[in-house]
């Protein structure tokens, strides 16, 4: 049975015929069984393997089951009750999950930027699970401070920079925050003591195409959100007298190097000028467009990004590592990550261990525990290198440019506007449409959930209405999937 | 080979002998090969079993395989280089990986409050990461949106509300920090958009022994450090005169049930008077104690705990739920956390959905991308039922009693206090020691660490030098392993 497990103690753990109820606190007896454990999740991955990563990946298969919330909560029984389940049960209800679940590494799941699976980061994320430890101390995750520390480095190398500090993040808008964080702190230290009361009003400038994660960082950090100045486009972001804001003092710029919704890239030189200038932090929220600094011929798209002094990036976006991974990266070389964050609690931070203090990153973080995001991204870069993610981006960016091609040669799609990037905004307009331009998308998106044949995502933005936007950059996709797409959306739309 | 896996897209995708490389940029293939990636991934599982699952829980193997930092980062390789490399030298970099980790699942892993596993968990999870989707909305996460309230519900139940809200968030640490966060919106509506300034300085109550997140937090939300008031004891924080603060308001009083180091409960009853009385928001961080709520025999350690307005809990602690999974539960029905953290973007929450926007509840949460935290309690809640959890509280409480007996049987063990719960604070005080015992607990440390027998933690506390703590939870744990803990200490410190 568990032949995968050639090591004693599975056969030193066979309980033979023993009865499933343990006897209540007995403290001889452990309240585990390995081998019924062990058995329970090779069972489970097998289900894995065939419904998640076999006919989830397939375009034979839906991407997404649609259920109305109330059939699908009767479907799986959510309930928890008083006592347990047997095994076959539970594997059912692992079945059930994975069929209502969507499948975001179908081809046909371009909704949102995670789309896609890779193999390597999968197992990298097993094991970071299996190993089930804390990015804190050097003692409890003697392998990750260091590969953490590597990655980070690679990172920052990409960035233009030979030294700096960092941190993974629960994902971008936690990085954004802590940027900000950060810019408040090394502009008031005493901010962290004494906190904002009888400090000036702060700002924070950025544009309007910018993550809302940075309003949300401004409203929970205290700044408030009406403190975040919007300016109408990134290039006016450059153009904007600091001075004139009834005397709030402005602190953080937050550029974006690949906005969510239309892909584009703040002229960062520009910025950073402005930023020196009136000696403001200038970060870089390059949580989507950062791994374009993989590729060669696209990483001017960030000309400049090295003047930064933070920035956020996602690997669990365009790269495919899965969530979360987020890198969290600093120019600063004075510890201001961790004199920032720091409590120097001693039940963690002991001083007098007897290993190098520094190895224990924890205190750098405002989280305690701190889940390993760094396996995963390293295990994947040594398997293709930063050879192969220049590829998968170089790839993205013609997969976008064909898609684009294509949309011009066929009626009824319109382009926002030419993609910088590989989000590609466009509307679907049959001709008995005109006029209600912005009815389509949710009627579509209706159609492909319930059909099951494909996700993509839409929004209105400013005063555009509705309109899809299509990421593409899983290293899955193909020109076929490409062609699919527009045939899928002319099917859903053309009786409209 | 791939027998596990019974569908057709495995033979479909067999690429036979092809070349490894790809064509760059070729669009009509995709970059990821299956078969190969899904090889990779069985046999990544296969060590995991083996090394992480086997061997890791076995007594006869090492707890940890202590190296200096230097010599591990050479053993490891870490450098991130241009070109891949073959999956054969990558499975080694798995198991090297496994190797070196800290095995935290280990029975004499007794360092954290995270030790342990529970196989039914760990499905939970690797059937997350394998699903890789992100909880902010119904439409795709429908599962995921469903289960996480009902497991939130269950919680509440626990706490004694059949209303209230709630959230998964990245830690307990995070945990505490949004319900600082709700009760100053509470407080104070405007402060989302207008933020501190103009407000009056804001005070936060607590106790000496609370977690370092009630600082860290109060930092990060620019409230200060110094604006968190430590009362000297559980108790004194009830006799606090609230309006003696020099014109600060109090708004946030931060109980603890289960304090880190000493596990001791904090009297939540006469708490909660105090802060009907002024009006001041109760929070009950809960993330070490809460799971005792299972057991009929102990939870009157939290009696009252019903009065607070929010409480934290990690399951990822006590129940071996598996890192991340802390809930924060509120009484409230007014929809204060969405009001208080929404941004409404309109990429992701769309208005003109046709299914009920409620259930799309990534904009109650700061972060955008969310991890899914449910599923593995869920799975383990189904598996072994409310009861299967108060039973492993009991025996962990039994099984704490049972080591400080045998502890009070031994010489130079000295306990700090009678346990509370299953913290087990104590000295260990060799004759020679006498008057150093500071300095005995680090020695002993260093030396289980590299002969990788053990591992526990120590801390000093307040005028308390260095002391042991042993936390007693894990279902794995057995009477022979605590007998085993005290010889050990006992061999490690014996010729000092
Ligand atoms: C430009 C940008 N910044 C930040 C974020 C937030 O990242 P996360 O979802 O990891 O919080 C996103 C996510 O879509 C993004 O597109
Ligand atoms: C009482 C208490 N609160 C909060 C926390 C923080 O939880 P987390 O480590 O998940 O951030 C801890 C962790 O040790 C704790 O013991």
């Amino acid at each position: 049975m568990l032949d995968f497990c050639k090591c004693s103690c599975v056969t030193l753990l066979t309980t033979a015929d023993e009865p499933e109820s343990h006897i209540l606190c007995d403290l001889n007896e452990p309240l585990v069984d390995h081998t019924e454990g062990q058995l329970f999740l090779n069972d489970t991955f097998k289900i894995i393997m065939e419904e998640v990563l076999c006919k989830g990946t397939d375009i034979k298969h839906k991407v997404c089951e649609w259920k109305e919330p109330k059939e699908l909560a009767l479907l799986l029984d959510l309930e928890l009750r008083a006592t347990g389940e047997p095994q076959h049960r539970l594997l059912q209800r692992v079945q059930d999950v994975a069929k209502y679940s969507i499948k975001t590494s179908h081809p046909r799941f371009m909704n949102q930027q995670f789309g896609g699976v890779d193999y390597h980061a999968l197992a990298g994320r097993f094991l970071t699970e299996a190993l089930n430890t804390n990015l804190y101390t050097y003692e409890v995750a003697p392998v990750f401070v260091l590969m953490e520390a590597e990655v980070l480095r690679g990172l920052r190398q990409l960035v233009g920079w030979t030294e700096g500090d960092g941190l993974f993040c629960p994902g971008g808008s936690a990085s954004n925050m802590y940027a900000m964080n950060i810019a408040r702190y090394q502009h008031f230290p005493e901010v962290k003591s004494q906190g904002l009361c009888g400090l000036p009003r702060l700002n924070i400038f950025t544009s309007s195409d910018s993550h809302y994660s940075v309003k949300k960082g401004a409203a929970f950090l205290g700044i408030g959100t009406d403190n975040v100045i919007i300016a109408p486009s990134a290039r006016r972001l450059c153009s904007f007298s600091v001075s004139v804001y009834q005397g709030a003092v402005p602190f953080f710029v937050s550029c974006t190097s690949g906005t969510t919704v239309r892909g584009a890239f703040d002229p960062l030189d520009l910025i950073a000028d402005v930023c020196e200038k009136h000696k403001l932090w200038m970060h870089v929220d390059a949580a989507w467009g950062g791994s374009v600094l993989f590729s060669k011929q696209h990483s001017h798209l960030l000309k400049g990004v090295y003047r930064a002094n933070s920035v956020s990036w996602n690997p669990h976006k365009m790269l495919v590592a899965g969530l979360q991974c987020s890198a969290l990266l600093l120019q600063d070389t004075t510890d201001l990550l961790r004199k920032c964050h720091s409590a120097n609690a001693t039940y963690l931070f002991q001083q007098d261990k007897f290993y190098d203090l520094n190895l224990d990153v924890g205190d750098k973080s405002v989280q305690c525990s701190r889940k390993v995001d760094c396996l995963k991204l390293w295990l994947m870069w040594k398997a293709v290198g930063s050879i192969g993610f220049a590829e998968r981006v170089d790839k993205a960016f013609n997969q976008a440019r064909y898609l684009v091609e294509q949309m011009k040669k066929r009626e009824g799609f319109h382009l926002l506007q030419e993609p910088e990037f590989v989000n590609v905004c466009f509307w679907f307009i049959p001709p008995s449409m005109r006029g209600k331009e912005g009815m389509v998308a949710p009627v579509i998106k209706e159609r492909m959930m319930k059909q099951g044949t494909m996700m993509v995502g839409y929004q209105p933005l400013g005063n555009k209405v509705n309109f899809f936007r299509m990421v593409v950059f899983s290293p899955l996709l193909t020109q076929k999937d490409m062609d699919f797409f527009l045939d899928e959306i002319e099917r859903l739309g053309k009786d409209l």
